[in-house]
């Protein structure tokens, strides 16, 4: 029978665990401090920033918002990434993406303190994070592979197709996976036989935002599917990469949208955020 | 009829390329320095330095091998390290791997100054490279890419198979690939299908250091051999990954061994040294 892999399930103890750090930690005076930036009016954004310091209160973690105007310079960025780089009560800066055109996204992400870096966006993190020495590893991807871990889905020698390259999701989720000994096969939308390679994979995961891109003859009988997609329907409603009424009957495991891979992102950005507090005390 | 990819005289060419530009910068009173650092007496690394120190000469490059003790103390490495990052003359600077077991690798990639770290081993410089920010471009990996170009071999779209895993391989080749747009698949020796997945590559890239791992079988018919695998016969003869003879007659093009990858990767070191010294003056 199918499992649904109940991600919101999975995050919610990940958090109740979590909340038990933090409440060790305030026995010794500690406080996790998360800082999270938002530069302009986007509309995402400002739902992924309240979604962030929600949880964060529900967690125990001290979480304060930078607001900042769209017009804001590079230089008055900046100077607002070195005070938070030297202020002791935040040990996490996330910077919300996108920014604005007029900012150097890769100057910002690599002006953040790699020790504070809890989004992993500084280079030396992905490095150490490729080379399988890492500090902190991605939300996103941490997230999934904490989904295989609590679903026992073992990953070495599995053959692992991910469809979609991005810095965040697909590239270091194919390192990452590559780690621990599974063949992973990255494909992008040049792809010449991606139906071919989709249904030779024991773990599909996709990672495009084009609704229900991934139909059942795309997939392989028991496989295990991971949908990282999200994008809305013509009627307003969240959906992801998978068309998941059909894909379901064929698949032994399926991550739904939402409720799948969504919460645990946020859950590992706590988890980050303990993590860094932890190694700066 | 299958074209033999002739790396020694690429190589050649990019060499006497950069030749010029050495020349270029003495006219400016600036000559590139190359520090090599070989710690303790293994075989292998003896031959490699020695061809570093040959190539640097030949080109023009002021290169100084230090010779350190196998007995040498993880604090005297990193001496020699932070001399060699203050070094104004010293653009820059090679660790010799492998290491002694004593000595913390990982540490010591990541204490040489990333603007003179030619060979692309410190976390931050492998992480531009994951990002499509590169400053250097690991040594191997590039001078695959280049014999990719010099030879008119597409990238984008392409299905590449890359066998092998390594950190200074395999993963680094699979990001620079991915980046081009070509659809990836990193295999290792948990690989279920081998066989399977290596026929259906347009490009395939061993880097196992077995000898003749790949027989004609495993290859599709005008497919892209890519050798980087270097060990020796019975005899003692250098012998790659492939089959050679055999693949042959099935390839549209192939690389032998030697004088395939190999030359490649130590003209992309000297490429890299002129560029970390453009950088820095």
């Amino acid at each position: 029978m199918t499992k649904i892999i109940d991600g919101k399930k999975i995050s919610e103890e990940i958090k109740k665990k979590l909340k038990g750090e933090v409440l060790a930690l305030s026995k010794k005076g500690i406080v996790p401090g998360l800082a999270v930036i938002l530069v302009g009016n986007n509309n995402a954004s400002q739902v992924y920033v309240k979604n962030k310091e929600r949880v964060s209160k529900e967690i125990g973690i001290n979480s304060q918002i930078v607001r900042m105007s769209a017009k804001t310079s590079q230089k008055e960025l900046e100077k607002i990434i070195l005070q938070l780089n030297a202020n002791e009560k935040i040990h996490g800066i996330l910077v919300q993406m996108p920014l604005p055109d007029n900012i150097d996204t890769k100057k910002i992400s690599s002006m953040v303190n790699p020790k504070k870096d809890v989004d992993c966006f500084h280079p030396e993190n992905i490095g150490r994070m490729m080379i399988g020495d890492a500090s902190f590893l991605p939300c996103t991807p941490a997230g999934i592979l904490e989904l295989f871990k609590k679903t026992k889905i073992e990953i070495e020698g599995k053959d692992v197709v991910i469809i979609g390259r991005s810095n965040i999701v697909g590239k270091p989720l194919a390192i990452m996976l590559i780690n621990l000994g599974a063949t992973v096969t990255v494909c992008n939308s040049r792809t010449k036989n991606l139906q071919k390679l989709s249904s030779q994979a024991d773990i599909l995961i996709s990672a495009t935002g084009c609704a229900k891109i991934i139909s059942a003859n795309m997939v392989k009988q028991d496989a295990v599917i991971i949908d990282i997609g999200i994008s809305r329907n013509a009627k307003g409603v969240l959906v992801g990469d998978v068309d998941y009424a059909n894909v379901y009957n064929k698949a032994s495991h399926i991550t739904p949208v939402p409720g799948g891979v969504g919460p645990m992102t946020i859950a590992m950005l706590m988890k980050n955020v303990i993590l860094a507090t932890k190694n700066q005390i």
